[in-house]
C-alpha cells in the first residue's frame, strides 16, 4: 500500500492510498478520513460509495463529510467506483465499464477479470484499512450516492450482520426494471435475470430487508428520478414494515449540492447506530 | 354553543364544548386546546382527528400533545369522530356507524341525515372556532391516527390551500382496497367506487398531490398494519416525488404509545411551517 497523500482536516487527516488488489487484479485507490479521535485508537467506519463517473475523489472533495464526521468520531473510506487501467475492459458509455462497476462481481466477458467491486468492497478493502489504519470492523456503516447507493442498499443487505447502519443520496432502487440497470446488469452478469437479483435492492427488500436502521434521501426534483423507480423500493420498505426513514426532498436534485445539504443526517444517523 | 369543562394546562386552557351543528343535525362536542400564547391574540390551529371508536376525548386526554403545542404556540382541536344520539343510525359492528363516521358526507339510507363530517370538520367546526375563540383560520395544519388519520390525509388533499402542513399517525392509506374502507365507503357512498376516489389518499395521491409539507408515522409492529395498505401511498408519494417523509417506526403497534411517543415530532414539524 503507497501513500499518495495525507491532508490535515478538521483535526484529523484525508489520506489518499492506493494498493494491488487482488479483486480487481489492477492497482485501486481510495480516500480514507481519520478524525482526531482515531489517535486514541479504533474509531467506527462508515463508508460512502459514489456514483457513476466518480472516482474516490468527487464525494471526498465535495459531500462535506469530514466535519461532521470528525465531530462524531468516525472514519469514512472512499473507494473508486471501478477498477482502472488501459488494460481493463471499457466502453464509449458513461454509465458502463470503468467509472461505473455498479458494485458487482462481473461473469461475462470481457468484464470478468477485473470488474469485481462487490468484493473488493465488501471483502478486500475492509481487510486491508482493518489492518492498517485504526478502525473497528465490528462498527461499520454504509452509505452511498446513485448508483453508489445502489451498492451501500445491496451491500447492506446482501452482507447480513455486517453494517450497523444503512443509508443513501439518491439511490438507483431498482436496477432491473432501470435503463440504469438492465444494460449493466445484463454486461457484467448475462441476461439471466435470476442473477440480478442479489443486486437489486428493490427486489432484496422484498426477499430479506434489512437488518439494521435505514435513511434515505431523495430530492424531488432529482433529474434522474424516473431512473431511480424510488416508488418501487418504497412500497417494498412498506409492504415488509422495514424499519425506515423515506424522505422525498423538496426542491433538490441529484447534485452534490443535494448531498451535502443532508450529510449532516446521514452522518448524526450512522453516528447513533455505531456508537451504540 | 355550551362550554362543558375548561381545564388549565400547561398554563393554556383545555376546553370542552358543545354546540348544535348544522352538518350532523345533532349536538356536537370537541375539546379545543388554547395555548398561554391565545391570551395575547390568535393563534395556529392544529387539528387532530382521532380513529374508529374514538369521541373527542381520547385523543385529548392521552395522546399528550398539550405540552408541545402550548410551548409552540399553537391551539389543538378534537372533533368528534361521528354524530351520535339514540335518533342517528348505528351499526354493532366497531368500524361502521357512531364512531366510525370516516370523514364523508353520507349520500345512502340509513346515514344521509347525520353522518357529514367532512362538512363538519371541513366547513362548520372551524368557522364556529374561528369565530368565538383566537384563532388564525389563515394558519391551519390537521393530523390524525388511523381512520384519523386517513381524515386528516384526504382533508389535507381534498381542501388544497387549506393546511399548511399534513401528519398522521399510522393513517388508512387505501381505503377502497382495504377491509377498513369498502364495507364503510359502499354503506355511507354507495357501490360506485368513482365516489369513493376523494377519500382515498393513495388515490388522491397519484392524482392530485398535496400542496403542504407531510409527516407520516407508521408503527413496523401495527397490528392493523394489513389493513392500513401503507405500502399504496408510499409508492404513489414516490411516484408523484411528492415531499414527504415517511417513517416505519421500529416495533410500535397501533396504540396511544405509538403517538403519544411521536408527538412531539409531529407538533414540532407543524409548528415550523405553521409558524413561518
Amino acid at each position: 500500500m503507497k501513500t499518495l497523500s495525507e491532508n490535515r482536516c478538521f483535526y484529523g487527516t484525508q489520506g489518499v492510498y492506493t494498493h494491488a488488489s487482488s479483486a480487481t487484479g489492477t492497482d485501486m485507490t481510495f480516500g480514507l478520513y481519520l478524525p482526531p479521535d482515531a489517535a486514541d485508537g479504533p474509531v467506527p467506519l462508515l463508508w460512502f460509495l459514489s456514483g457513476l463517473t466518480c472516482t474516490h475523489e468527487n464525494a471526498m472533495t465535495k459531500a462535506g463529510a469530514q466535519a461532521y464526521a470528525a465531530e462524531a468520531g468516525i472514519a469514512l473510506c472512499f473507494p473508486d467506483t471501478s477498477p482502472r487501467g488501459e488494460r481493463v475492459a471499457d466502453d464509449d458509455a458513461y454509465d458502463l465499464g470503468q467509472g461505473a462497476g455498479f458494485y458487482v462481481d462481473a461473469t461475462e466477458a470481457p468484464w470478468a477479470p477485473h470488474f469485481n467491486m462487490w468484493h473488493y468492497v465488501g471483502t478486500e478493502l475492509p481487510a486491508l484499512l482493518a489492518k492498517h489504519f485504526p478502525i473497528d470492523p465490528d462498527r461499520q456503516g454504509i452509505t452511498g450516492h446513485s448508483m453508489g447507493g445502489h451498492g451501500a442498499l445491496t451491500l447492506g443487505m446482501g452482507l447480513p450482520g455486517r453494517f450497523r447502519s444503512v443509508s443513501a443520496f439518491a439511490p438507483i432502487c431498482h436496477p432491473s426494471d432501470s435503463d440504469w440497470g438492465r444494460k449493466q446488469l445484463t454486461a457484467y452478469l448475462g441476461a439471466d435475470t435470476a442473477k440480478w437479483a442479489p443486486h437489486d435492492a428493490t427486489l432484496l427488500m422484498r426477499e430479506t430487508g434489512l437488518d439494521a436502521p435505514l435513511l434515505i434521501d431523495t430530492g424531488t426534483a432529482d433529474q434522474f428520478g424516473d431512473l431511480l423507480k424510488t416508488e418501487a423500493l418504497a412500497e417494498a420498505i412498506a409492504t415488509r414494515r422495514q424499519p425506515a426513514q423515506l424522505r422525498l426532498q423538496k426542491g433538490y436534485d441529484h447534485s452534490y449540492f443535494f448531498i451535502s445539504t443532508f450529510v449532516p443526517d446521514h452522518v448524526a444517523f450512522h453516528a447513533e447506530a455505531l456508537w451504540s
